[in-house]
């Protein structure tokens, strides 16, 4: 006993700085998937509503949505959901968290920018001619600044806690995002509530407390707002509300830390803002960018995943989830889903979530199926489906229709059966857990055929052949279509 | 996404042990076991109890026995504990759970199964000779499932939470199996209550807030319970209680989802089950099963352990630890220790749990101790002993007997002695880590050791002689025979 | 500081899909880092206070100052503190813990002693002539104990949770060492609260709930301690109270274990010490220790580090952070700054914490940054700063001075500046991340640098011109001097 624990304790020591052997770091590294731990939740949940966002925040280029997080079904995934609508030319600035993020884009086109620490400034332009947005002027010669991405519907950008970004609709529509906060999480080590630290801006909606739907009046100019005059009324009041993380240090602080004058650093608190959180840019945003768009730099990504030479700073953040192209399950007539976990996108490894994106055809069902290994958040895209969710003790927890723009949790364990209305159904889910497992209960990979017919027979009381029918009468994989259902069914 | 899920097990598996390499992975794989979390408890014990089950519940072939998930110290471990005692014939129907398990077989042989997500079906036959079970009968040809296994007396069977499993006991006496579930384990992401998921059966006696011992009046024949007549009531009741999965679903959505008809829909949901959740098998369960039968085969398993072809779906669930040979600490006049931690069985890297197997001859000791890095929740097999148990301050939590049935916890870190009675003492140990480390005060491996005659001259004020009788008094390791003891006690 | 987390960062993510290259192990081992998952928290922060010990417990040999557990920001970051004053030839008893440790030794030198299990006894002595501490005695000839290292001014020593350790005075000066238990760690499956449990000694004022300042009447002489006499009121008081492990054993158990006399049994549980936890040792200490000191022993630990003959029972459990030469970030106007990680100090990855030692000269700053994983818990070892911290919403929470022997938390992602006060400001910060990474807001490596000049125009308002200033006036890396603050501030 004592033995074996010296033994176990070298061994396992004598390993941390170990000698040079191949290829073990990426079988090590996915060996602890299951490492993950995550906030104790309660979870006792009788009933599951499909939920709309509770409060909405106007700002002046765009609407936020945020749900209830004291809902019982969110409070037992542990996460916190956001819902950003960027008008074109809109700003939404930079903020960062003590949660995860994942950010999926619901519709039209954008650029993402990361401000990650430690990593250098690598877009870097001598002359105008590269940048983005450019339109003519040419009153700018140079930036620097850290890669910048382009994002558009379908997209999937996972952000670490503590790395501020900001995201900018450079499209011709209106540009949708929908944020899931991942507040349980590992890398949280302050309290269950996310966080949203912003370096700009005066988002005083943002407020915990704040359920109010304000209708900001904009009539403050930029050059009104610019004003110095500030009643001490008006200061305690935006110090109390939400406001920029400058906002709480002292001006002369300020001055010195960055080497400005004081009016600077009093700018940079953005305390008379009225603006909230989604700016309008005047002109386009122009920022560094190479020329080329899209699916060629993607596939390239791909090629350097394997590399040596990808590091943190270099790492791929985004990965597009919709393009049929790319579905992991397709059944023509039933629909198709396509997983993105920390073997396609290896940052999920790192903040330890996940995400699948699904199409179902009209009247087709996913099969009955469980996740084993974490929660899942659904979030309806277009179209609707009847949901059953149940849970211990054979409760159902959920039996209903989902619509476009609601949010529905499935908590780990529970089984849910989603069967598409008459015009289909399109969803995305969030997965707390960076490798998601399911475990169908009907189908070609289901616990039925895994257990002996021996087993089912005496538990159900039924008939071999009944038993056979159980395991056997479906033959597809997770996506069912709907024609063999009705009068016609077998018995065989 | 089921065969993403495969595809990912089996390469995150395939590593724990994997080729030819130096041995490394299996050391950096234990390297991480400090990686475990669990969730947050309260442990404010100032008195700990030997306890027996607070509750039982009769099926039709066998009985159920629950500890009280409420004591201070199953809370403080953060487990859930129950003791299934099958008749002959009898099967405990497929389950899974939110949390962890650990089997350890107390009594009996049997059967084991586990549907495990997304491996296949490796049992497979075409004709019945090779049947288990197979009583003369031919009216069977052909089945396929997955891996079943034998398990018998000693055994400690590890299942994954959310994997589902059932036990059939297919030998001559009763089969007495003591489940630990570990609901503060970081793979259960609901909350701490330990949540049984039956796929079958119509375990309503299973509900949490049930404490009644209930004898069921099996009175109702097979082709009865299957008569489809049951009055809103009772479907009412049967629905407030627990019951299976598929009880949650609509019948049309399951006959849906199965490709099956309505009646065999209602057939699975059990509802006018009155078996509880272990039922008896009419003729003897025929599952395939190679011919031969335990050890050899173990063995074999021994050898594949290291091979490449090890994927979490061939990975080994069982290991006996009764077995004397296998002893780690043996004492020719104290007793032995066998333990059993994830170098031994690496799927106990994945649920972060270990087990010790002790047998104490009569009077014997094991030295005083603390468990560094776990907690250990002592089952007695038999015999008795007499324990004490110390925690923070000193203070005196435990000293009294435990018996044979009964459990003790032993928290982290605070310091036990066990003393076996007249009639030695055998007991099994559940800890709540892969790698459980002790820490003996006393013997050859023990702290006194460690710490220079100097610091215990000083620290307990006493001479050097005395020192040195401290230091090297007990030169055992952990287990000491009792015939030191008395009035020939050296002062050397 | 900023530059060691690009490269931690780079060589962690470097590894998580990597060729086939060397050296991976150790990065694998940190990709792992952000693993750790901490005890849920309560972090509702609206204003903190810098901190003196709330409490303090006096000893034969020294004194012990307790930070009150209960403040919100010691609650919120999971720590507890305690700082020992240990007189010259003062020995702090040995003692283990739920949570592991990190040492910092503020003021002198010493030994410093752990028993950690398993390991062997590697230090070994057959004549008197290699004793450290013995002084022309010889009627001492051997002994043989674990390693004992010596530690100084400076200096950080690692203890896991569950490893008993002590520490002597053996200089010529008070040794002071301040020590933070992380009881939010993962390796404690304990509750909240930090556990200490004495091997020796009766430490019965470290109750719990003890707040009074006892002054022990120390008249007990050695010989009169030694009585046995103790009424039953005096034993109900001391077990009632604080007392050591095997105080809360039976006299005939401990007897038996050790195969020692009850008499002798009875002195190590130590019930009529008056002496507290810091005792005074008569002649000086002697323990084996080989005959060079310092420096040139710590340079070949450097080198072994690395090799693969390392393991848990040779490992480094020390490192000085106050060496100047050793400096992380340094600015001959500014200070300097020594991180000390898991990199350094590999047993940290096993701890999960770090820590930074700082050197602030007068009226410099440290850059308005914020801690991306990791709480900061700062402690001042001279001089004294004016600090601002502030939260979400840009919530001021600290605006106030900071003076030697204060103690402040810094939470996780909280924006904090310092600023070195007439006669500068040393401190260290016990952080509960093994790579801790910081994320600085002004500078060179600087979250403004990052972003997009036309993102901070439009965020801000400011012209290009201002953004400019806010990208490039601050040139320093996280350290910056003071002198280009005042009237002269550029606008370039």
């Amino acid at each position: 006993m004592a033995y074996s624990s010296l033994f176990t304790l070298s061994l396992c020591f004598l390993v941390l700085f170990p000698g040079c052997l191949a290829q073990l770091e990426q079988v090590t590294d996915q060996s602890q998937r299951q490492q993950q731990q995550r906030f104790q939740t309660e979870c006792r949940i009788n009933n599951l509503n499909a939920q709309e966002p509770g409060r909405s925040v106007e700002s002046e280029a765009g609407l936020s949505e945020y749900w209830n997080r004291n809902d019982e079904q969110f409070r037992c995934a542990g996460v916190d959901l956001v819902r950003h609508t960027i008008q074109r030319r809109g700003l939404l600035l930079p903020s960062f968290s003590n949660a995860p993020q994942l950010v999926y884009v619901v519709q039209g086109r954008g650029l993402h920018g990361a401000a990650i620490p430690g990593c250098p400034e690598t877009f870097q332009s001598e002359s105008s001619s590269q940048f983005r947005g450019e339109q003519g002027s040419q009153r700018m010669s140079r930036d620097q600044h850290q890669k910048v991405r382009e994002i558009r519907e379908g997209d999937i950008v996972a952000m670490p806690a503590g790395v501020a970004h900001w995201i900018y609709n450079d499209g011709e529509s209106q540009l949708i995002v929908m944020i899931l906060y991942d507040t349980s999480n590992q890398a949280n080590q302050l309290d269950e509530n996310a966080r949203r630290f912003y370096l700009a801006g005066n988002p005083r909606q943002q407020q915990q407390g704040g359920r109010q739907r304000r209708r900001e009046s904009r009539q403050g100019s930029r050059s009104q707002s610019r004003s110095r005059s500030q009643s001490p009324e008006e200061r305690e009041r935006s110090q109390q509300s939400g406001s920029n993380l400058f906002n709480g240090f002292d001006e002369e602080f300020l001055a010195d830390s960055f080497n400005i004058d004081n009016e600077l650093a009093m700018r940079i608190q953005n305390r008379d803002d009225q603006r909230g959180i989604i700016v309008t840019v005047e002109d386009e945003l122009r920022v560094l960018s190479p020329q080329s768009r899209g699916e060629e730099r993607e596939e390239r990504g791909w090629d350097r995943d394997n590399g040596v030479e990808e590091t943190f700073c270099t790492m791929r953040l985004k990965h597009n989830i919709a393009d049929p192209q790319r579905a992991d399950v397709y059944n023509e007539r039933g629909g198709r889903i396509t997983s993105l976990n920390s073997l396609n996108l290896p940052i999920l490894r790192y903040i330890q979530l996940s995400a699948e994106r699904g199409v179902l055809y009209r009247n087709a069902l996913v099969a009955p199926l469980y996740n084993m290994n974490c929660h899942s958040v659904i979030y309806v895209i277009r179209g609707n489906a009847r949901l059953q969710v149940v849970g211990e003790n054979g409760q159902n927890v959920f039996d209903g229709e989902v619509r476009e723009g609601q949010v529905l949790t499935v908590p780990q364990n529970f089984a849910v059966i989603k069967k598409a209305g008459n015009q289909g159904f399109e969803w995305v889910a969030f997965k707390t857990n960076d490798n998601a497992m399911i475990n169908p209960l009907a189908g070609r990979l289901s616990t039925m055929r895994a257990l002996p017919e021996d087993v089912l027979i005496n538990a159900y009381r039924i008939d071999r052949q009944e038993a056979r029918s159980l395991k056997y009468n479906r033959d597809e994989t997770t996506l069912f279509s709907s024609d063999s259902s009705g009068s016609s069914r077998r018995r065989d």
